[in-house]
């Protein structure tokens, strides 16, 4: 499905319009707000449905996830609902064998070799994660059209880390050493990869995701020579895909600082950048032809309401109004981070760029 | 003491003039070699050791550490012995009561107020750490001045986030929350722990230290506006505090690709890179006036010779023979890391770079 992103029936003062308007750099009547992980357990209706599923069979039922998704709409005021989903979960039709833990997923058969790759499948979306489209369609009802979906996906190096590591690495040292050491045996897990994450976010996008944000959550570990060689041509295919379909692209990792320029190179109209740089600095090497998603440092929450709105206010005065701004913490919200400290910055971020 | 650090009687093509050259840019017979944690558990010789005793009593005991910091100057053919001693050693005496753990320092007593910081004593080194510099004479006799003694401390930053979290930390949340909340609690820390790095740090060069090493290992996780508030002005006095005594300086930190030039306004005459920058691109942005440690990425030691040689290349290729490069990975070896690959990498650096 080819989607019209900017239909002239968006809601004027809107969430979707200033999160849509805001990602192709187009004026807005605020700047848009959401949070990574903002549907996870900084909300206390969240935690009240943790105490009868496990994560795994929330992100799995669509009734669930969505319930979830559309949650911190109305606790918070954020102008864009987030899928639920682990962003590992595309790799788990390829036969991977995966549980997800407290720490994170963990895979029981992590690939080290060709024969390895070999004997991984790619998948369709609409057969091996329908949950997560049935998902999107429900947020769609749910929301109707006021605010914008964000659809997800790790990025081809972050889930191909995952899937040599096993689990949660501090230093990625055997998928570096991989990297490094069988270049071919990177590829052809590399490509596969690829080929499931473009078709898992197009389907996004037909079930109804606006936007897509691909999470490079690991990508902060290489240089940009390293980045250039093992991991841009396989970003750049899935942004190209994103792009296809007529949705725009917000890219994400941390720790970037020596790599925007490159991850720009691959592809996103957003560029998501923590708070490790300064957000005038970040848009200065991104380019003017991109937008900027960023970057309070979370950790400022647990201060009182005169920091937050003091280093808000930091962010802003580099954003200076210029159309392309996304507002978001650099990273995911901190657990615990409280409630009405996060309703307020939503609030104060509109109203100090209300235009 | 004043010292003299580049006496006239440095012995011609020794690691001890390689390495000192190296430090104030001037030609070098080749490029000097060592590694961060090159006296640690990658050494069978250390893991010998560490079966009588724990890492504490080695570090307390002049002639266990001695031993150790000698070891990879036959082991591995490097051109610096450093100083065995954990990087908060210095913060002991203040009256911080601390266990080395497996990960790491653990403080029982955490930081968190105006009164605990008042509790803090400012010590001498002399009387707080007499077995570091004991340590240091040790080692200055074994090697009879043929290499470099490379003396440590961790900076201002990094000994205060540990003091407030109370040990190792991912995100640093509860230090970086009183850092952006209470200023003047951080303020009051922050210059009574500059104190004792001050005197620790010049007690080392007067027991025979040849270049300090300031670790500020944790800074990366500030953007470069927070660094300049809340970290440059104490780093600063510990670096001229370095300068006063007449020795060298290495500012070590890793992540801080958006920091460099920040950092080396706080000091160092020698910057110290990770391998998340390119080192050509690195030495583009310190400037001419400093030189560059780095940048090889650990991982690469977990492949095979070819991959290892290449990367090696990579990284001097980015130096391009000029003076003032020190070869080193941009953070610790890791462990394991097979012994002869280490020996095989500083002699083909040798080589490759001998002029």
């Amino acid at each position: 499905m080819q989607k019209d992103t900017t239909p002239p029936s968006l809601p004027p003062h809107s969430g979707v319009a200033r999160f849509m308007d805001a990602c192709y750099r187009r004026p807005t009547d605020a700047t848009p707000v959401w949070f990574m992980r903002q549907g996870g357990s900084c909300l206390s209706e969240y935690r009240a449905i943790l105490q009868k599923y496990d994560v795994m069979t929330i992100a799995k039922t669509p009734e669930l996830s969505s319930q979830v998704a559309v949650m911190p709409i109305k606790t918070f005021g954020v102008d864009a609902a987030v899928l639920y989903a682990d962003i590992m979960l595309p790799i788990e039709g390829m036969g991977v064998s995966m549980s997800i833990t407290p720490k994170g997923p963990v895979i029981h058969n992590p690939i080290r070799s060709l024969k390895d790759v070999a004997a991984l499948h790619v998948t369709r979306a609409e057969e091996a994660t329908p949950f997560v489209l049935d998902g999107i369609r429900l947020i769609r009802r749910e929301i109707e059209g006021k605010q914008a979906i964000i659809g997800i996906s790790g990025a081809p190096f972050t889930l191909a880390c995952y899937m040599i590591e096993g689990g949660p690495s501090r230093d990625y040292q055997v998928a570096k050493a991989l990297m490094y050491g069988q270049p071919e045996v990177w590829d052809a897990l590399m490509q596969k990869i690829t080929d499931v994450i473009c078709d898992y976010v197009k389907a996004q996008v037909s079930a109804g995701a606006d936007v897509i944000q691909i999470f490079d959550s690991w990508v902060g570990s290489l240089s940009p020579s390293v980045y250039r060689r093992f991991v841009l041509p396989y970003s750049q295919r899935v942004f190209a895909a994103i792009k296809q379909v007529g949705a725009p692209s917000i890219h994400f990792g941390t720790g970037t600082a020596a790599l925007l320029e490159a991850m720009v190179e691959a592809g996103g109209d957003v560029q998501s950048v923590d708070w490790r740089i300064n957000l005038d600095e970040a848009w200065k090497r991104i380019g003017p032809e991109r937008g900027i998603q960023g970057n309070l440092d979370p950790t400022v929450m647990h201060t009182s309401w005169p920091t937050i709105e003091r280093e808000m206010q930091d962010v802003l005065q580099r954003a200076a109004g210029r159309p392309g701004h996304i507002f978001n913490f650099g990273h995911a919200v901190l657990v615990p981070t409280d409630e009405d400290l996060l309703r307020r910055l939503v609030e104060a971020v509109h109203e100090a760029t209300a235009r």
